[in-house]
């Protein structure tokens, strides 16, 4: 009988080895996509200053931030709270670094996050982010927007989802169509329309524009301007459409058209859109915007965003560093992906072969048996239960996907047989070994 | 300039990319190990109830604990903290999960925990540990002891440190001991005696252990116990000079010398030692307690430890879930590996080969030899930043062991050279490819 309440706390993901194992293979493909890319891994402490996690954030932020309680062998120390993403972390790090570091820095980083979410299916207090970001010192080529985009795509394509479409904006054009319209000061208010333009029927987008005062033929040149979506064609013909001379609003539309031009000589072409709907909420971008949709599963949302940032750590150093990035949500992504039942990773047993000894008298050789074949690059349990015969298999059934019994037979003779725990079929060592 | 502290918070490591590469490479390959040996990986939230992490705690712990403040959002949730090491969590799980679990359930840990330690050198706050336990339904076979200790050093062999030792003793071999001279009311204290002996002079031990009223001939039995150490035959010969007819002693001896004798088998006779001085703190544990040390350089410590307990999960549930285990602490290894000159990891550079387009029109040639590169399994980085062409390569140089410019010439010919960046020579790009 329990005496204690053992289930993990509201919004934290816990998983059978199983699960753990086919998430852990996601991880790691994702990991060896971005490392084969060239960019270098890095961790950041959980823990952090107040400070520095707060210095930009506020709003929604601010509430959600797990701050931490000093002990008292740490009383010294500023006011500390784990980070939220992996941005703000990054920041620091490369101004922290800097002279260490060469420049542009191509990073990933791998971890969980935290943020005290109200408790609701599909939020995850502490969830795994998978980030690669370049940095530049002063400048940075708008030719590794697409990169990143393109690689943040291949770690997708590790997963053998079905198919998924990057929408693709660029923060320039939506704020050089504001600046025309004169409407620079209800940016933040715009771009937070936009942003949950597609949750909400288009009548209520309308009532919050006129909400604002904009005047009828405003709202329906932001109405027009968000509904751009398509082929970059397309989307040209319908920007140009606007006529305006703006210097934001073209250099916009020039990088977003370099980005495409990129991505379509990588062979992306059937796997990118122009949509004006992306902004990426209240967020640092301030270029290229992305987010990456399963269009057969609209449900599932966003599976992969991110985009260009002006000045990554504008709050804690003069140094102007530009960066574009991108994030893979992973424990949301692994959860939906259940949900939907889309999980290509074959929940495997993890083990390969359990080796059985008879008695205490078989464990020598059954344990040098182990050693030559995980040599040989097998993974193999050795059962040492004081169990009898019977409940061993059983014990074996369930993890393995072979047995074999070490008795005085096969010492003697030096012939083990192994068996398929699925199919029943034997097979001598030496066979199974060559498989 | 700086506008605030970026420096990580004190008692935290923040490793350079370079670092980062070797402690993951190490990271990684004791988890193989563990994977090889039939162990299940399992990941439990950082953040869990304080009521689960403090069950048994007490002392040292609570004091050190991080506890976590609600937001807004969680206000309704019990008490919070971050976890400080993987055993508790484990005890919560396996009770949590147990009707899915296969027992015995071995299982790895890989992650990082939490303790607000006095900030000093080599104590960190916040540090990885890489755990392997064995959990067992009412009984657990005492060859898993072995199994575990076994597993952990072949887990530390693939790390090339020097000789590496197991000194190894069995807390029911102390406790019967005690129980002979009527002092078991004494054990917390002698315990923790013990425990420190080895930090300092003897006649420190001796005098606490004066201070507890002990009398002088005990005082003069447990000096006598606590030197015991060496090969089990000498260990043996000492303890049978006791003459003690207590179950619990022989018991002790009796596990100890099966312990003894299965990692002899795995051919670890000339790596472990019986030494009665290890005791394991004020653990829980209750048999088999083990410490790994490298001989050569004793200030290091021990650098891997763990021990049998009787009942894992007692604070949480009435099912006796008996278990043996042992942790890699990580961060303090590589922190204290790096200052011995002993990190075996050679810090290499990141990329195998930096692809360098000479100007805009080759980036889309560039792109697909990477994209061909990285599928046979290379490290490419495709250099996108607008530099000079002899900027590329001093990036280049700091990050890859080869490079190579793509122009015109290489397009049209067909042809790309590779330079080796240390050695200066050119390949071609075939021969680099067969490498």
């Amino acid at each position: 009988m329990k005496k204690l309440n053992t289930s993990p706390i509201s919004g934290m993901l816990e998983l059978l080895p199983s699960e753990q194992s086919a998430f852990n293979k996601m991880k790691n493909n994702i990991g060896e996509v971005f490392r084969k890319h060239g960019f270098l891994n890095i961790e950041t402490p959980v823990i952090d200053r107040t400070e520095i996690l707060l210095a930009k954030a506020g709003g929604e932020t601010e509430k959600q931030i797990y701050k931490v309680i000093k002990t008292e062998e740490t009383l010294d120390d500023a006011d500390q709270a784990l980070r939220f993403d992996h941005t703000v972390p990054l920041a620091r790090y490369v101004v922290e670094h800097e002279n260490n570091l060469t420049f542009p820095f191509k990073v990933f980083q791998v971890g969980r996050n935290y943020r005290g979410e109200r408790a609701q299916k599909g939020r995850f207090r502490e969830f795994y982010q998978l980030d690669i970001d370049v940095v530049g010192r002063n400048t940075l080529s708008v030719n590794y927007d697409s990169e990143v985009i393109a690689t943040l795509f291949s770690a997708l394509e590790t997963l053998g989802l079905p198919k998924k479409l990057v929408r693709i904006s660029n923060r320039k054009i939506l704020s050089g169509f504001l600046e025309e319209l004169n409407l620079n000061h209800l940016s933040a208010e715009i771009f937070s329309i936009i942003d949950h333009a597609e949750k909400v029927p288009e009548s209520v987008t309308r009532e919050k524009l006129e909400g604002l005062g904009l005047g009828e033929e405003n709202v329906a040149r932001v109405i027009a301007f968000i509904e751009i979506s398509g082929s970059l064609e397309e989307a040209l013909l319908k920007l140009n459409e606007f006529n305006f001379r703006s210097e934001k609003f073209n250099e916009g539309i020039n990088e977003l058209t370099l980005v495409f031009k990129r991505l379509e000589e990588k062979g992306l072409g059937d796997s990118i859109m122009a949509d004006m709907k992306i902004v990426r909420g209240l967020d640092y971008y301030t270029g290229t915007v992305f987010e990456t949709v399963l269009p057969d599963y609209k449900e599932i949302g966003s599976i992969c965003s991110g985009g260009r940032y002006d000045n990554l750590a504008g709050f804690y150093t003069d140094q102007v560093l530009p960066g574009v990035g991108g994030s893979i949500g992973l424990t949301r992504l692994f959860s939906v992906l259940k949900e939907a039942k889309l999980l290509n990773a074959v929940v495997e047993k993890p083990v390969e072969l359990a080796l059985i000894p008879f008695s205490e008298n078989e464990i020598r050789f059954a344990d040098k048996l182990a050693k030559e074949l995980r040599a040989e690059g097998r993974i193999v349990d050795l059962v040492l239960a004081e169990k009898k015969l019977g409940d061993k298999f059983s014990y074996a059934g369930k993890i393995a996907k072979f047995a074999a019994v070490i008795g005085g037979n096969e010492i003697k003779t030096g012939k083990v047989f192994v068996k398929n725990l699925e199919s029943g079929e034997q097979s001598s060592l030496d066979e199974f070994r060559k498989k």
